[in-house]
């Protein structure tokens, strides 16, 4: 059972793992796994909840492989492939699931994806992707549409556990500026992806200026404190008391659109 | 007391407001009084524990407050303030804490800061910062040195509680790409900013080839969910059951040099 602290609920927020859950193949019923594995944890969802699922188990579970023996690299694939010294075919992957290449450097190619975020190898993952066959040289894609990803998975929850709750896919993204990757949106359903808080008083009374927050950025950085450890497995973060009323929303709303970009 | 839980405790993370703390002004013995509310409101601090802080109490207890009346702007910052529609004086203010000019547009001055990163304005405040005069255009500057000020104040902490702790001093930063701003740490002591996973084995046992992570910044992120919100005054947020080992660490890791920066 959850337990009742002291401190106000509104002040707490906490991070828990669901443990057991197993390696992921396509076609897996990943709701009922990971309902199973919580049943099993001794949780139960309430509303108010949010569930943040790594983007590869996601991936996995819809059965986003790609056989790098069966790609065909066309021109400009070799063309990018030879400034970023990487496989020809890898990089056909990549360009096929982007909209245009933003920088090229060798071990480097960071690309805006068709879905509009920019990151490094259009989010495509050569680590941990086949349990079956390492020498295959599968490559992982992202999710078709994490945000469609993330509103049937919270369908399929809330119809499953008759609670409202809200679901966050993330991925790992590197970012200009700053070192190391942090836990990004590229998925959400039933949570402010983006809280405008324009208008809203501040302490002294004068309304805030800028206050947009990506609130689903930080939900996902947050969870990948505990499911950052690849060797850990640990793909599903229950985040119980984020201090805002759940509502629609989703990870396009993070995306900066390319004329609001001053760093393309 | 902690909760001991069915769960194994690495696989939980709690964040918990620490509540009460009043407004802090020049001077202030904010250790004192962070740790006098966490002893008011049932909280025993443990080794491992990590305490995030707003960049802007930091500041406040250091006095980082600068008038604008008494600033004189250069014909630079004129210019400046003339492309970004600001106020001289304060673009004054945000030339004198920055490196560097990155952008600037109309409602708009984004620079790279004296310790190295890219933000708006400098991190400078013009928001909730002066209780005694509203009136006074009193502005409120990032810590002088963020990193000195979290290792301040973890010395002070762990030798007032005879623990081993973490200190997180956490910003908002919009970011090239990405719609809204997260919590980022600009200071730290005592975490491993920038975890560095590479060498260490996937699932399948391949080491991973490019897995810096920006810990601290997952941890500022976490931390701004609960601080988030202008009104609400929780400047102090702990962070407990971060899954992995504490040792040295600053913020100053989290800043990607300028050579290795390719959205400049």
């Amino acid at each position: 059972m959850w337990q009742h602290h002291a401190l106000d609920s509104m002040d707490q927020i906490t991070l828990t793992a669901v443990r057991g859950i197993p390696l992921i193949r396509p076609g897996d019923d990943l709701t009922g796994i990971m309902l199973a594995m919580l049943k099993h944890n001794g949780i139960a969802l309430r509303s108010g909840d949010v569930l943040a699922f790594t983007s590869k188990i996601v991936s996995k579970a819809e059965g986003r492989f790609v056989k790098l023996a069966e790609v065909i690299p066309t021109a400009r694939a070799h063309w990018v492939a030879a400034q970023c010294h990487k496989d020809p075919r890898l990089v056909q992957v990549i360009l096929d699931e982007s909209e245009s290449v933003s920088r090229v450097r060798p071990g480097l190619l960071i690309v805006r994806h068709r879905l509009g975020f920019v990151c490094a190898n259009a989010g495509v993952d050569c680590s941990n992707v086949s349990a079956d066959n390492p020498a295959a040289e599968t490559v992982l894609l992202l999710p078709a549409d994490p945000d469609a990803s993330a509103g049937y998975l919270r369908q399929q929850i809330e119809d499953a556990e008759r609670v409202h709750i809200g679901v966050v896919i993330v991925d790992s993204h590197g970012r200009p500026h700053r070192m190391g990757a942090v836990g990004v949106a590229v998925g959400a359903a039933g949570v402010p992806a983006l809280q405008d808080w324009r208008g809203k008083p501040d302490l002294f009374g004068h309304p805030l200026a800028s206050t947009k927050v990506g609130l689903a950025d930080e939900i996902a950085s947050a969870a990948s404190l505990l499911f950052g450890q690849a060797a850990e497995g640990l793909p599903v973060v229950l985040v119980r008391g984020v201090p805002f009323e759940l509502h629609e929303g989703c990870a396009g709303e993070l995306v900066r659109p390319r004329e609001l970009d001053l760093f393309q």
